[in-house]
């Protein structure tokens, strides 16, 4: 019988959302000084940094990415999300360019409350042919918190069940059964335990000798007073199983406590906990299960003291390396490793190996590729009281990205010889080394739709220029691709090159890349004026350790080209750099006037622009939403 | 939100049992014919049957005793049962004789509906020195149904918790965190995983090089195709731990499904799936962690075919053995076995180790004990449409029993050569030998009580009586001890010897030992005139095996002397012989007046009848319930 009311008020509570209807509002000024944001009417910010060309849902919060997979049926790919901490929710798509929601609204497919989940829904993943070939998701079912690995593990607070798609997954059912993972490994004081991800891999099935096809997960945290680990469970009974029984195989990966790859900062820290580890292999084409093998981790760890509840930092990372059998299990030895994006706010990414028979990927011509989606934080992991019913969402995904092995020629020195986030990959006679890295990529199609399908195309010319200086002509809007290139002669610690950009007379960016710490600096500390009246519009200036190689040229070598591509949709800035590189984070540019663009150019004289284009206008990812 | 509404509404549900209040019927006539008893007023037949000094709640259903304990506070001990599907209850005693609710009219002290046990609370035990020494229950904690060993086992449907007394144990609290123990084994297919009982050995300590004093338990189970099991698991981690983490150590005890320790009978089968597994040490004295190791188990098991969903048979089983390394885990093998209780209806024995140092054995001085509690199902398993309503209460628990290591010095024949349930401890030249077996006595202080605070004692004179012959005196109520002794002189298969009790008119009850099948029966054909109107009034034969042995004696060997205790309170019958056999059953007589008893003598002229005492009135366990 208390179910009974329990039903009702869930029933209710969905009418309410689906009815949830924009008000009039007086419209806000964009040329005067903005006020308190959290005094203005409900939704009136709905528009003023919403992106368009990203995913995010209709309405309410986006958390991690999660649960993607491509319908064995339809060939469409499912991008799913968790949503408003009270499920997840998700869209199709045919080309990675344009949405369509599973659910009016982006009412959710799983809803947290179930028996194995009384509390919440965290991050998942789906066996695209799962039980009787149907996708299949295992996630972790919640049913303590608070969890995290700053305070004592809740014994049983996170747990791994099972839900099965229904009706084109605009519905994932649980299966009446408990959880199919039901604990951390035995005696194991985890910090965490969580965010499921399961793949398949022959080279994994040759070491532990099993079955090829098996399927397996690797599971994210790591323990107490040890330090950050993904856990390996193996699928075990076959397939009359039904993915019923996961068998432990051990610590596939684990570092010690607050220890990082180096310490010169190439790839963050390895921090307490992991989180959203993603399983995949690469060549420099994509996906390829006999290729080399790669994780992404949300690494979190904090500055001291270390205050209960409170993790300072979390870095979004890769490694690549070798697996070897260590006392039966297998063990994940790192040979390289990075940041995935060098954003504060971008974490959580979540990926999925797309196969070149996918409705996108037919339309595009594209191989079997690794797919990767970066969550982007609106209000910094929910630490920043930010106007949510005036802008009445929060939050985005960043564009989705093709991972693959990227290969470098450079001089073997001192800089491509350094413990980076690279590896020499092949050595040569000649002076040269080829270097392997972590390719990443805007996904080819979006990028091509915006550079395809664009209101107008600005151009700029490049060239020597100094600091300051506008371009001719600015976008009209805050919705735009640019891309440009900036030579360097010299490694002088005065030099710094970039662009300002949402820039106005009393708002500015500064992008740029500078020498003395080798970083990708995106400055902006006077990029909002409503950062005055508004504590939650961060300032703070994000930057990313980011090398440009000494390459072999014709007279000697050369300084790497900076290959500069940078997104503006909205508040979402996403800075990418030489396939390798991205740094994402919001701008809450305020004035209307905010668009104009200045180069950047300090130190010796010795730095040349090419030629600068800008695609405007972006693609509505939503034109099936009526808003 | 929504547990807004669900408290209201436990607490609504909580105040209608609060208020529950006998309505004024007319008085039913015990001596014209029993009607259809469903068309009675509610409440109308609450004492009919009722029993005085047994323990069952003040209302509702009963369900297996467990969770008792010695509170170390106050000495005091707490028998605990399951009440009315909802969770558990209980009471406390000082004496064994008489009891004091918990909670007002039997409220329970754990409820179903938490994060653990959504759908039901199933059997428990207590660590007595638990958590900050604080009494803590480990009890099985249920999220699915239905759960049985003819169907498929759901995974995750039981899992083991923790809960801990509060308020004197008012109250079980439970623990704010998941299971302790999440599942059962890796990869085994369980036929039930539930009822663990927890216990404290130091040879089970020597043999698993575990620290002194380590907390072990035993789960009840099996595994579907190969037979029932008892599950050993270890507390890890030492005191620290707070019994949060539990080893598994291996299957204990395994039978192979559906075989028997003897097709004679004398210990029924073992079934399929095992039930409320106990683990204790015993010696001639009682309760001796050093001495012999024995286990009580319910055995599930059904006739061909097996029907998903029903269990035709339960039966409440014994076994003595030997523990030894294997591979290791712990293994027992066992010496003998038998049944706790012959009656169909009787099952579900929780036991427990009683100090010297409780109250109840302080003022009786008994030693310390190992004292069991059998439930006597009031609709046999939830398979009758008994009239609850108008009854208002079902199902009881059985007297509790005194358990220890019996001897005896019989003859060296082939009678106690049998593998039965007994073993020979030892041979002499003499041509004697000295069995062993289970003793079970109803525990002294209730015996003494009904023995000394009775309202009428009633001696009938024994000797060689004819069958049929009527005592010269009648109980004049249904609550009453009755024994006597009954010497045989012949094995012939025509020679059988008892009492008609409960007997009139039209009903009587027949209490025989006979040669034939060397069993004790109870022959119920003609119990009760209601049988004819209520179809759940079972008049089926109850029998148990149960040999005299060839006893030494000046002039060759004689039988051995079958003493027989008889309790009969409302409508149960405890039938105790030779403190090793007991067969507990309901008789629903229905009319005043078959309070008859009359002596049963067949066969050869060679029974000879004991004086008989009857101690009648028994002593009200609940003086302080007001109904």
């Amino acid at each position: 019988m208390p179910r009974m009311y329990k039903q009702a008020f869930v029933a209710l509570v969905a009418e309410l959302a689906t009815a949830n209807i924009i008000p009039r509002h007086a419209p806000i000024d964009y040329t005067g000084t903005p006020p308190n944001l959290s005094t203005l009417a409900n939704f009136s910010l709905f528009e003023t940094w919403r992106p368009r060309s990203h995913v995010l849902p209709a309405f309410g919060q986006i958390g991690d990415p999660c649960m993607h997979y491509t319908d064995p049926e339809t060939g469409l790919f499912h991008v799913g999300y968790l949503h408003d901490g009270t499920g997840a929710s998700g869209a199709t798509t045919d080309d990675f360019v344009t949405y369509t929601d599973l659910n009016n609204n982006s009412a959710n497919f799983i809803l947290a409350g179930g028996k194995n989940d009384p509390v919440a829904v965290f991050d998942g993943s789906v066996i695209e042919r799962g039980i009787n070939g149907t996708p299949t998701l295992l996630y972790t079912s919640v049913s303590y918190l608070p969890i995290q690995w700053t305070i004592a593990y809740t014994k049983g607070s996170e747990t791994q069940s099972l839900a099965i798609a229904r009706d084109g997954g605009r519905n994932f059912t649980k299966l009446e059964h408990g959880p199919v993972i039901p604990s951390p490994p035995f005696a194991v004081n985890v910090t965490g335990f969580r965010d499921p991800f399961v793949f398949q891999n022959p080279q994994v099935d040759t070491l532990l000798k099993k079955r090829n096809g098996t399927e397996y997960t690797i599971i994210s945290g790591g323990t107490h007073g040890d330090g950050p680990s993904l856990f390996l469970y193996a699928h075990y009974g076959g397939e009359s199983d039904n993915f019923q029984t996961w068998e432990y195989i051990g610590e596939w990966w684990h570092e010690k406590a607050n220890t990082t790859w180096t310490e010169a900062g190439w790839a963050g820290r390895w921090g307490f906990n992991f989180e959203v580890g993603n399983f995949f292999a690469l060549d420099k084409n994509g996906y390829n299960p006999h290729g080399e093998i790669f994780t992404t981790i949300g690494a979190e760890w904090s500055f001291n003291p270390i205050v209960p509840q409170v993790s300072d930092v979390r870095e979004m990372l890769w490694a690549a390396g070798k697996q070897s059998i260590v006392n039966g299990s297998i063990e994940f030895e790192p040979t390289m490793a990075g940041r995935l994006d060098a954003g504060k706010s971008a974490y959580a990414a979540a990926g999925k190996a797309v196969p070149a028979s996918s409705q996108a990927s037919q339309k595009s011509g594209a191989p079997d590729r690794f797919l990767t989606y970066l969550w982007l934080t609106g209000d910094f992991y929910g630490t920043l009281n930010t106007p949510k019913a005036q802008q009445n969402w929060t939050g985005s995904l960043l564009l989705p990205r093709e991972l693959s092995v990227g290969y470098l020629d450079v001089v073997d020195n001192e800089l491509s010889r350094e413990k980076g986030s690279w590896r020499v990959d092949a050595e040569r006679s000649n002076g040269t080394v080829t270097l392997a890295t972590l390719n990443q990529k805007i996904a080819r199609e979006p990028l091509a739709a915006f550079t395809s399908n664009t209101s107008a195309i600005i151009k700029q010319a490049g060239g020597r220029r100094s600091s300051g200086v506008t371009f001719d002509r600015s976008p009209s809007s805050k919705h735009y691709v640019l891309s440009t290139s900036i030579t360097f002669t010299s490694r002088s610690n005065e030099t710094r090159a970039g662009l300002e950009i949402l820039s106005g007379d009393l708002e500015t960016t500064h992008i740029y890349y500078q020498f003395s710490n080798e970083s990708l600096v995106v400055d902006r500390s006077n990029s909002s004026a409503a950062a005055a009246t508004n504590d939650w519009v961060l300032t703070e200036t994000e930057s990313g350790k980011l090398r440009l190689f000494d390459m072999p040229s014709a007279n000697g070598t050369k300084i790497e080209t900076l290959d500069l591509t940078i997104v503006v949709d909205g508040g979402i800035v996403e800075v990418h750099v030489n396939d390798r590189f991205a740094l994402s984070t919001w701008v809450w540019s305020w004035y209307e006037d905010s668009r104009h663009i200045r180069f950047i150019a300090e130190g010796d004289d010795e730095v040349e622009f090419g030629d600068v284009t800008i695609w405007e206008g972006l693609v509505d990812a939503w034109p099936e939403r009526r808003l």
